[in-house]
């Protein structure tokens, strides 16, 4: 029987030189963690790196391993600087094919507008091996190949392709998050937050300060897999910031 | 003599489990690079880590060797998960110590503010034999120990302490990049951008597709250290987009 309270996790690589450079603000970060959470995996490292063969093989090479799943965004179009594709096939040491179901697919969606041409096809290039994730967006579909992912990196192509991997990847218990907003000087609570988190085993509380309105807060976030303890932690705390005196709010500030 | 063509590089460490389970969207990142190309220096790798000390101190150790400079942000704050102190300390081996400068300035600073607590004096810790980064916008400041920079993970903070940087950090010739916008399928033109890019040494294209407006467009981002290489460069790829029957846009859609 597997185990119940196993931990499932996720790394993602995101490729690209425009989110190095400061071009583009990278939004596949926060919607991918997003996604993960759902399925009851955590993203647990992010590496972004150029649109170079060496850093991609360098980063797939590292996380594959280590997490159950591997995610990349980006450089699976049929342009020059879509090299991710021949990265993560250098790095399993496996062929670049044409898989014959991309073809057929990259065909029919090009029928109707301009044919398809060598570089359009391009996007049928995958790892030997490898399987399709569906693109409901547009033509050029995602790339499974054992516990990788191929995602694009446009966010709302990405996002359909997460869509279309709902449900499909196994995970564990979803991590509970609970969140207490307060007007309080975050260096004002760090003994009552060490101390509730020392007393409350299994529950993180992370503390996010913020400065607005001219005056300082922060919210609190409590984190578990155990719904009873998550409770029991932000009563404690709510407990604590009542007897400093200071008025709270449920879902954060 | 220094080489005016050496390439100055830069890895940055994000801290913080907020990002990693989506509930705050990076802003660092983009912000940080924004800031090292004026300074002439490349982001090459950012890598988003929990705050967990083991975590934090491989990614500080594979990075901080290969680059020139090494940007952390995150867990510098008062409360018991902040402990990029603690980590980098580790990685490099040195003690933590209590910063006399920062000690001064945090006590002036709280002397209005409720006084200078223990939690609060966790801010002045430092690794022994750093300096500290000004921090314009809250009490504590940032801490650099040799090519590294711990800066705050708050970006409005994070603004201020590069603020306070600006201009002291060596880099080399600024990247230089010039966007063309246009109405037309990347797949279309990747044959034009690669050979372009290949006549075009020193200089690299990348295509950025996007969706708007119910059609399909890109923008190519010509970048290089050398002015007349990128106008070169430019020229010959809206020469090609406009053999095609395109109408281009200077400076992107």
């Amino acid at each position: 029987m597997n185990d119940p309270d196993r931990i499932w996790t996720a790394a993602l690589v995101v490729i690209g030189d425009e989110i190095l450079s400061g071009r583009t603000h990278d939004k596949n970060i926060a919607q991918i963690a997003t996604w993960l959470d759902v399925q009851g995996i955590r993203l647990r490292e992010v590496r972004v790196v150029p649109d170079l063969e060496d850093a991609i093989i360098g980063a797939v090479d590292s996380l594959r391993a280590g997490h159950d799943y591997l995610f990349t965004t980006g450089g699976i179009g049929p342009t020059h600087d879509d090299i991710t594709v021949d990265a993560v096939a250098r790095a399993l040491g496996v062929a670049v094919v044409i898989h014959p179901e991309a073809r057929a697919f990259l065909e029919d969606y090009y029928s109707t507008r301009g044919g398809l041409t060598e570089a359009r096809l391009r996007m049928a290039r995958v790892p030997d091996g490898a399987s399709l994730i569906p693109n409901y967006m547009s033509g050029a579909p995602g790339i499974r190949f054992g516990n990788i992912y191929m995602m694009a990196g446009v966010p709302y192509i990405t996002a359909g392709m997460l869509d279309g991997l709902t449900g499909t990847l196994e995970g564990g218990k979803p991590l509970i998050a609970e969140t207490i907003g307060c007007w309080i000087p975050e260096s004002e609570v760090a003994d009552l937050l060490r101390e509730t988190e020392q007393t409350h085993a299994g529950c993180q509380i992370g503390s996010y300060p913020f400065f607005r309105e001219g005056k300082v807060g922060a919210n609190f976030v409590v984190r578990s897999t155990d719904r009873a303890a998550v409770n029991d932690c932000v009563a404690k705390l709510l407990e604590g910031l009542h007897a400093l005196g200071r008025e709270t709010t449920l879902g954060g500030i």
